[in-house]
């Protein structure tokens, strides 16, 4: 399927799957015309609403990103899941079970399930992840779901792209996962406790509540995240999950919240933009052969990587004005 | 303790605790003079061995880190440890807890331990962690061990910095945790079961041995990952441990794949301190107004992000060649 531009987008628009996989790989991998890909889709998006849904390794979050797919299904609303899996840095493709696992799961055309890889080492999956909820939006998608393991730094800037935060949690993960559920707390809107049959779950609670006592919102946000019990793998607490979703978005519309939190996002997302562009530049200007070299010369002491860097960005000061532009 | 330069840099040099605390510091958080502190050690490093220690949440790292640098102080071995945490993008700060522990359980100076957090969202902590190292290194320590947690593309990058990473697995972690190993199996010089006590070693040991056959190391690289079975709480298999970092270290030494290795990293490291210091300057260059008042038009659909950034981008095209370095 090589289609043309605007036909690509007619029919990413008129809901067609195949130019929706077509356009999200377009994105994903920089392929030819990804940059006016994104131009013409921008003025299509805005309309979906985006949940993150993020929670360490075991948490469960699949069964409950599709347990949550089917509820809103049943409502007619159309979904878009962005599954991103954690893997390997040099193979770069997504888990494979995993794909064939959700892909299996669903005949139904109005969900669409991409799995996204981690790729490179320069912060590209938090960019794709981000291009391709775009496309998804774009496409007419009313709900886009982005699940991802919340552990790094990575997936806490990937969650920041969702309207509602939901943070998983399950009873009895040990120490070192409450060291982890520091790093997310903060950016839950709603915290899920999934599982919740099992023993430890009252715990759970308590610590959510005690930590949530100790950790300030900002300070122009009154919300106080709910903790809603979940047993995923049964369907139980789905409903309520989505009543404390739909409760979270109508406050976000109360004082002009969720435009405030847009701008924000786009802040964070400029500067990554503004960083990948800027680096793409600075790697094609040194080219592969000089890279190596001087890799070679600072191992060898010969040259120090600090004045290096200094003396390749001064080369790059004569910059405009930016009132220019 | 506010020092010139060179006093700081004579008294790290000679070992002295607070002058190493002072010029991390520095370096961490981009005070003052931090560049030419780095400038003013890089002809001090690339003596240390740097050793990367990482594994799943409960993989019970710091304490087999703890063993590792006990055996190598009996052989009169001088240890820097930075221990990587992950935590709040908001607070930013280490978790509190775990420094304590770890400065607690250490009267001796022959050690010294840094925690480094999550700050910042733009790969912060990458770079935070090779400054450190190139410190430690400068002051003279035999060893510098990192310490992460190995899921995320972050921790990836970090390990990266190492000579030898050490992988360390648990037995019974679950299915999504065989799914984060994926992502760490291809850096791993040498892995360690911890825990091995426990039941299910022999499977976690299967398994690698099976993922083995299907991940390709590079194509120069006839290293085959040893594996090495321990129960750090009790100090079993430290020995063994060591003796295997040593026999990878050796194996470096041959076809000179250990400066292969370095001139590897530099490139690595190149790219990314070039990315970090043009963001730099195209943040300084946009200002803060400037950026919220482009974010506020783009959620108002005014303007399309991808076009601005490529105006920016093409602002910054004026750069002599590189050449002229």
């Amino acid at each position: 399927m090589n289609l043309p531009l605007p036909s690509l987008i007619n029919r990413l628009r008129a809901g067609d799957a195949r130019a929706l996989a077509r356009a999200i790989s377009t994105v994903e991998n920089r392929l030819p015309g990804w940059s006016d890909l994104l131009k013409a889709l921008f003025p299509y998006t805005g309309k979906a609403r985006v949940i993150g849904m993020t929670g360490p390794p075991g948490a469960g979050k699949s069964t409950l990103v599709d347990q949550l797919a089917k509820h809103y299904r049943k409502q007619n609303q159309t979904v878009g899941i962005i599954a991103v899996d954690p893997t390997s840095p040099y193979t770069g493709g997504a888990i494979l079970g995993d794909r064939i696992r959700m892909q299996d799961h669903y005949s139904d055309p109005g969900i669409y399930i991409r799995s996204m890889a981690t790729r490179g080492s320069l912060g590209g999956l938090s960019r794709a992840t981000a291009d391709a909820a775009t496309v998804l939006d774009a496409s007419g998608r009313d709900l886009v779901m982005i699940e991802t393991v919340g552990v790094g730094q990575d997936e806490v800037d990937i969650v920041r792209l969702a309207d509602v935060t939901v943070v998983i949690l399950v009873p009895g993960m040990g120490d070192d996962v409450q060291t982890i559920k520091a790093g997310i707390m903060e950016i839950a809107d709603i915290f899920v406790i999934n599982k919740s049959e099992r023993e430890g779950a009252e715990r759970v609670e308590r610590e959510i509540r005690a930590l949530q006592s100790l950790a300030a919102r900002k300070s122009d946000d009154h919300w106080t995240p709910p903790i809603v019990k979940t047993v995923a793998s049964q369907g139980v607490g789905t409903e309520e999950l989505a009543e404390a979703i739909a409760a979270y978005e109508t406050y976000l519309k109360k004082d002009n919240l969720a435009f405030r939190k847009t701008v924000e996002n786009w802040q964070e997302r400029l500067v990554e933009m503004l960083r990948d562009a800027m680096l793409e530049n600075a790697r094609a200007k040194l080219g592969d052969g000089s890279l190596e070299r001087y890799a070679a010369e600072i191992a060898e002491h010969k040259r120090d990587p600090y004045s290096l860097v200094e003396e390749i960005v001064r080369g790059a000061e004569h910059v405009d004005s930016m009132e220019d532009l």
